[in-house]
């Protein structure tokens, strides 16, 4: 039998009072005789928290400032990110594993990642995001969608590149985007992501931007293939804006069909991008995760690689004021990531795995709004930070 | 002659280049043989930051935190905030001064604030926020604006205590509340707002929530309103959410006729709230002021008292990538916010006051993006922080 840990004096989230929690080859155990203790002085403890949504492969962390200098059309966008990433060296092993090794000490402990695949780059980023995961995967798990960033269907050779990255085990999850606004071709684009995800037995996880009745289309078609395909439960529509931007009643149908489906939604609640409705979501059992989405790259320089942050920002778009709406948003960083990458054994019972972060606060809420030091994250029972 | 102090190593904003500041009796002035040097390391060095919108007689400041309660309509919150500002102490001068001498070691040197003059209050927030500017006085300078948060015209009595908060100099500036959505009667509100002004030569600064042609009609009102009464420079609209959701068409006419009437926007850029057209105006000349809006009190759980982490979140909420428009944003935190307050010898130039902020930083986009440590604060030539 392995070490027993005991966490004394912290606020597991929930409980609403200090409760010891006992540590054993990783998991929560009942108590016992401890043979280390280590002192949480009051501070609210929550499962770790999930990065639902990000990509690391293109990050510049540790690199000096790179003033943006993209022009402002999408096309200029992607120009401007290809032509840089070479003169930057992105994707970097090193940087990514800086990167993860942050994350992992402000209480990240599992994250899915969206990978840039497409014949210009070959699988040059999933092995850059294999290695670093690789480097710190006794600090976070990673999983890694093989990410269609520059069209599927309308970039010929991709779709090999996915299933290959999917075949040799680099990549763990289907990605897509945007099958009608990206890919031209919505009903072909989703027979490709569903195809790929019923060969390798992997899950789906789609980026959907496109708004309006254009997006709110495309979740029909998604919740209905997700239907038909039998994956209910491993289907995930990234941003997903259309939900937030179609009209109350049509939203209604969405978010129903969404719970009904099985299919969770991951925002990351950036810029004044419109949000999915939290609080119907949760009366409808619709389940919500979150993300970082790029963290300072050539895309954006804003990122800052700590969900806490990024549950705070979810809550503040969301005009979360009470404690419980708050507790939602902080929902969507630790649960709703759990349930959107298929992690069992997620939480703090007895038996669940001992990933956990533990922040200063009276409750739950605060430790969100002021987002303070983390105290302790552990990553399968081991110490991850500080 | 005092003493003169040389700044050594800074990038003083817009010039690119480390530059040596040299600051004697409060002032920039030329350089010379200094008394003392001061270090700052190759930091970006930014005017004081300047908070043109606050609500600093509400905060909980330092106290425990208060689980918020209030139910979800507006008469809910009210009614919370008013029940529960007894319990509390608000306003406490105390709490006051905590919270501006955190938000001066932030890098704020100048504040608007809007304190609610009310019957059932009285002046009791205007003597509080009196007493704690007079504490800090040495370290950051508060400007009062008299709030009619309960209403003006619908809540008898307050027009008489903001004549009397302006005429004992406890106030300086004449606040106003949604004319048309909260007062009921635009044209009768105006007239007392700028009636006020007129008899106190005080500048006006109106919050302004309602929306879309509402919203848009008002703010046509307000801009006739300032022309006829030659109060061109002295007028802001705080918030002015219509500002953002109106058409394209009519956004562009009352952009221009702010520009040309000289009146300020102060946004928070809270929330998911519509936000000014930063691009627009700056191009049309109209100014935008930043601000932080209430900090930590029954209203609202959130707020940093940090004004380059709202010239951040401003950045963000606006989509801007680039640093020049990264930039643009931290314009409405310092210059913006000083043509708002109508405060001369604001600048880094010689003659100008020496209030700044000094921050890490390769460019002043990247100390805006990563909000570090102040390497430096001062206010009119004094240290504040660190």
């Amino acid at each position: 039998m392995g070490e027993l840990t005991l966490l004394r004096d912290g606020n597991p989230w929930g409980t609403g009072t200090p409760t010891d929690l006992y540590i054993r080859n990783g998991r929560f155990v009942a108590a016992g005789e401890p043979d280390r203790v280590i002192d949480l002085a009051g501070a609210q403890v929550f499962p770790g928290l999930i990065d639902a949504h990000c990509h690391l492969d293109k990050t510049l962390w540790g690199a000096r400032w790179v003033p943006n200098t993209a022009g402002p059309r999408l096309a200029d966008k992607i120009d401007y990110v290809r032509r840089r990433g070479v003169e930057f060296g992105v994707p970097s092993a090193d940087r990514v594993a800086a990167l993860l090794r942050h994350m992992s000490s402000r209480g990240t402990t599992r994250v899915r990642t969206h990978t840039d695949v497409a014949p210009h780059l070959g699988l040059d980023g999933c092995h850059a995001v294999r290695e670093a995961a690789e480097q710190v995967a006794d600090r976070i798990t990673v999983q890694q969608a093989a990410f269609p960033q520059f069209g599927l269907l309308t970039n010929p050779g991709t779709l090999e590149l996915m299933d290959r990255a999917l075949r040799t085990g680099l990549a763990q999850v289907v990605g897509g985007i945007d099958p009608a606004g990206v890919d031209r071709d919505p009903v072909r684009h989703l027979d490709a992501v569903f195809g790929l995800a019923t060969t390798h037995a992997a899950p789906v996880d789609l980026h959907l931007h496109d708004r309006g009745t254009l997006g709110a289309w495309q979740l029909e078609l998604i919740i209905e293939r997700t239907r038909a395909t039998g994956m209910h439960g491993r289907v995930t529509v990234g941003h997903a804006y259309a939900l937030g931007d179609v009209e109350p009643a049509r939203q209604a149908d969405l978010v129903a069909g969404l719970a009904e489906a099985g299919i969770s939604i991951a925002t990351c609640a950036a810029h004044s991008d419109p949000l999915p409705p939290l609080h119907a979501m949760g009366a409808a059992g619709a389940n919500l995760a979150a993300g970082s989405d790029g963290i300072r790259d050539l895309w954006s320089p804003y990122g800052d690689g700590d969900m806490l942050t990024r549950a705070r920002q979810l809550a503040y778009r969301a005009d979360c004021h009470a404690d419980d709406e708050i507790e939602v948003a902080l929902r969507a960083a630790t649960f709703g990531g759990a349930i959107a990458l298929g992690h069992s054994g997620y939480g703090l019972r007895e038996g669940d795995v001992a990933d956990l972060v533990a922040v200063p606060g009276a409750t739950a809420a605060e430790s969100v709004v002021t987002c303070g030091e983390r105290a302790l994250v552990m990553h399968a029972g081991k110490v991850v930070a500080p």
